[in-house]
């Protein structure tokens, strides 16, 4: 197992147990994940943006319009933290305090770049696409050059980062153990994918390509060469 | 309609057709969602943490350890940045630079305050487990002095805030519209709870609440008192 490379930022000063140093976690997590939030500072105060992303090997990539004056301010070699969360379930315990969610969540640190040159920027945003929509690199109309003109890409190494879990059963006081009038357990939240949608200007009837119609009812399936681990 | 009130760092520099300058849809997206992702400058760099919330009217809470060091630093009067982001589909379009996502997202910007005082800390923690566990608050056991002593609870208020959001059909462009061959739509994400899962202390087959019973295989229910909008 790859251990992550703490760094004073992204040591946790808090819950050292809930901290699982593996590479892997963090590969798993930022695999099934969809959304990122981006932050970075702007003006001097906090700015925190939701976007897609793609990950290829130990590089994490995202992008939006060139555009953008978020997208011009990250790609000028700012500091940027990308947190990638995913809810896992709800927390019910004999006292509230003890209430609680599980989670895992990913915290990276570091300066992104911009992808430039057609090779890089075109292998960035297949690894996007690849973890967003599977299948529809080869499916879908290839990024033509004004297209690929009009966005930028960023890429975020995944050298200083953290990951943070709660798993598992409610934690509760010692006092409360015996207090079975209240319920303690865990509700589940699971996120999943529902019958696709075919646009209006879709043939009526039409087949629903396996790329898609495969994903409902399932959760996001893990890409990448490390998939398959959970 | 009571209208969001923007400002130069909410107002929205891009896709302002997306901005839903829509009080009630930013009520909607918070009572729905269940963590937030806070930002703050630390040490000159950004910070991105996750955490649950809650809302009381045009205030929104969220709580922390004392000890936690981004809570200090969050309580301590700097700007934040709080995003609140929902994920409703995936959009698969004929060329892949037309792909996107349906999603809801709120950006709040203010300078957080402890709460204190006793009555206005309960008011605020009650907010939070009204939110995320309903029911909770009168189920399970009450906040004693040393607990609420040991969390930091902080208010931030909703005036400065933005919507945006994506919903609907691929945008495909006119040239590619004939296209058939290539499948465009969406596929939606939905957020759900699983069923409810006793911790090992609770006894063997004891009625599950209803108000976490209830819960199961359904998205999360709205909260407050402007429920049942949509």
């Amino acid at each position: 197992m790859t251990q992550l490379s703490p760094t004073p930022r992204s040591t946790l000063t808090r819950y050292r147990e809930r901290a699982a140093t593996d590479r892997q976690a963090l590969y798993d997590l930022l695999d099934e994940a969809m959304i990122c939030h981006v932050g970075l500072v702007l003006d001097g105060s906090p700015v925190v943006l939701p976007t897609g992303f793609g990950r290829d090997g130990d590089t994490l990539y995202f992008h939006g319009s060139t555009g953008s004056r978020n997208m011009r301010a990250a790609a000028s070699g700012v500091d940027v933290c990308v947190t990638v969360t995913l809810l896992d379930g709800l927390v019910y315990a004999r006292s509230l305090n003890n209430h609680s969610m599980n989670y895992r969540s990913a915290v990276v640190h570091g300066r992104a770049e911009a992808v430039t040159g057609r090779e890089a920027k075109l292998r960035a945003l297949r690894a996007i696409t690849d973890h967003l929509t599977p299948g529809s690199w080869d499916h879908a109309r290839e990024v033509n050059a004004r297209e690929l003109a009009g966005v930028t890409v960023l890429a975020l190494s995944l050298a200083e980062a953290s990951v943070k879990t709660r798993r598992g059963e409610p934690g509760d006081d010692q006092e409360d153990l015996g207090n079975h009038a209240v319920w303690a357990g865990v509700l589940p939240v699971r996120t999943t994918f529902g019958e696709p949608v075919p646009a209006a200007y879709h043939p009526a009837g039409a087949p629903i390509p396996d790329h898609v119609a495969g994903r409902a009812g399932r959760t996001q399936s893990r890409t990448g060469p490390l998939d398959g681990s959970r």
